[in-house]
């Protein structure tokens, strides 16, 4: 009797999630050699209460469409497993519900915590002598997975990061004559700048925005940022900011904290843009403008990066293939071949190795100042958004007037 | 001798207010009639400086690319015109610098405000006896102008509002259970709300949101909002809420006044979002995620509604010709012909019914409860957000799944 899978998918959703669970039941289907997929309802909580759902019971033209589909269909959680030792219940009630249901592969879809219940789920189904192949499979919008070269849902993140600055700063290019001088962006990025540095790949469009990229790698030192607008603006006329909203002052405590904690103990972030924009107003009289892209970027299945949605299927097909190899305790990861033209392929790694391990920015990435990302960073950023839709044929479409002046027949006015 | 046109973009920009720029050079060089078309740099700041254009000096492939760039490509500007006799030096140097140039039409594309500057400059010309055609034309995300169905560059903010609030829908929807269970996107709209109002077309699709629309037309009333909250939580699981800016309080205040005044004396807004995420984390506790989409919005161009890039050009078509035939102090507006399928001309109106009227949304619109849409408003909105691109295919998209669950074999957990 052909063994059943469980798949869940975990922590922050991203726009291209669903991509990878078509991928897994895609390929689970086609293989001919696993029973049912059933789907966690809210992650490893449908595990525990045993709220499973048949996705066989879905027709194609639904799972189809799970490639373009923003937010985590099956519905995510945020639950953090605790250590067997402490809490040997839940474990034991996982196995109970896979035993009952014939479930013999464990897929589990997510950032860096999910990949810690994936191999706390391995370590034990093998204590307990449940054979059980365990799959994390990676997704994570903040790329800041170890091992693989980046994450699925990062690379969409950022496409959108990059359309929304560089049309954000076309807008203030033409009203800072007489009106909004200075654009603030906030993005995600609690711990790691991956986001907010994805954003220079807009400099190579016109009008050469963001003019400065605040990271939560860099402490914010606020003369330096003062300093930095003023010369901006004092050249070019505007400026264009995009922040991380997990950027940090001098005494390393987040520059806008709400207070409020997940439940994995991280703190609810929010407000560094109106936080700038309030520094700007109060000490430099610029008029300014600021959004806080939140949700909207990591959902943003529109404007999606087809690279990240390739990416995205392929690590859930691979899953698949890695757990009817008789593979445990990996991950599908992407190893990068060729930065130009982009090449990669995906391959397994031990999650002993993934687990609750955090990737922060690379030092080589950032420029000298702080502000900016070096060359060897946007060689990396770049071929990740790659994938434009068709109505945003960026060279077609940020191209710089020439702006001829007609001479001028009197004299100057005022 | 052929006169020479001038064309200038004034106030906030929109994503095709350069497609009526377009739309006006195309159709002026096609007419054979028109000498140079003289952009003005910032509005008509460029007429009064002196600062003029030559577009003829810009490629066609260029001049094409306007039908997809989002910003005021030659500058726009806040300056509101004085009356004449107040400042009847602005005036008489604007005739100055027509006569120098001889220029013999005067094209504004913009709001209440650039509608006001037309009908004076047409007024004093006349007086003047300079032989000018002068035309308003048609441009603001904020829809609030009189005489015409709607405005140039609503439909594309529309479009991207009704794309965001699913998205972040599906992606709220996904992470309820344990983490956030209310958003709330903040959109633009001082006085009137016809951009929140516009969001109520993503209630079609799945997951039903918006849940609440906050509008400017109704006053905030802060027990009743918390009390609509809780009962769309207790009864879905989640809260998408979308809150205009200009959102009033009982003293007749805005909700969030940040105290700065742009050049028209307009209040300068923003902070809607975050005001009414502290209300719900202090009054109920529960989790909340906040977007403040600011001038991600209305330059957007990546997600434009072909309707309104089509009425954008056209528009712009129609000044010309109504220039070429002598009409003054006029502005091309939209009528509605039929709401579906969208049928829709262009035809001349008056700029003395025009300039400085605001239309707010109809009370026909609002629903009884003030937090919603009748269908006649999403009748009126519907056909303005038409023509996806290719990758928004909705229906397709965010289809519900069945999930249909697989028979409990256990006891409840926990």
């Amino acid at each position: 009797m052909k063994k059943n899978a469980f798949y869940a998918q975990s922590g922050g959703v991203t726009s291209v999630i669903n991509a990878t669970a078509y991928g897994v039941i895609d390929e689970a289907r086609k293989s001919n050699k696993i029973g049912k997929i059933y789907a966690g309802k809210n992650g490893i909580l449908g595990a525990l209460r045993e709220n499973l759902i048949d996705t066989s019971k879905e027709p194609k033209t639904f799972i189809d469409s799970l490639q373009y589909r923003p937010g985590g269909v099956f519905g995510s959680c945020r639950y953090k497993l605790k250590d067997f030792d402490t809490n040997k219940k839940e474990y034991l009630r996982l196995m109970e519900v896979f035993k009952a249901h014939n479930i013999g592969y464990f897929f589990y879809n997510g950032g860096n915590d999910s990949a810690d219940t994936a191999f706390k789920v391995a370590q034990i189904s093998k204590k307990l002598g449940y054979p059980l192949n365990c799959i994390a499979i990676p997704k994570t919008v903040d790329n800041d997975l170890a091992i693989t070269d980046n994450c699925p849902g990062f690379g969409s993140v950022a496409k959108y990061v990059v359309t929304s600055t560089i049309e954000a700063a076309l807008d203030v290019e033409s009203m800072a004559e007489t009106s909004t001088k200075v654009f603030i962006l906030e993005v995600m990025g609690r711990h790691a700048g991956w986001i907010a540095a994805s954003s220079s790949i807009a400099q190579e469009s016109h009008p050469g925005a963001p003019d400065i990229i605040l990271l939560p790698e860099i402490i914010f030192n606020q003369p330096k940022f003062l300093k930095k607008v003023k010369e901006v603006i004092d050249s070019k006329g505007f400026c264009v900011i995009v922040a991380s909203e997990g950027l940090k002052n001098t005494s390393g405590k987040f520059v806008s904290e709400s207070g409020l904690k997940d439940a994995f103990g991280h703190s609810q972030l929010g407000g560094v843009a109106p936080y700038l924009a309030n520094l700007i107003s109060q000490k430099t009289k610029l008029k300014n403008h600021w959004a806080v892209a939140d949700y909207l970027q990591r959902s943003a299945s529109h404007v999606s990066s087809e690279i990240d949605r390739k990416q995205a299927i392929k690590v859930g097909r691979e899953a698949v293939k890695y757990a009817l190899q008789g593979k445990t305790s990996v991950m599908p990861i992407i190893k990068r071949l060729q930065d130009s033209p982009y090449r990669w392929k995906v391959e397994a790694a031990a999650l002993s190795k993934i687990a609750n391990v955090e990737k922060v920015l690379p030092k080589s990435f950032i420029s000298k100042d702080g502000f900016g990302i070096t060359d060897k960073g946007k060689k990396y950023f770049k071929p990740l958004i790659g994938g434009q839709n068709k109505e945003m044929k960026q060279n077609a479409r940020y191209l710089k007037p020439k702006c001829i002046m007609v001479a001028k027949k009197l004299s100057a006015w005022r």
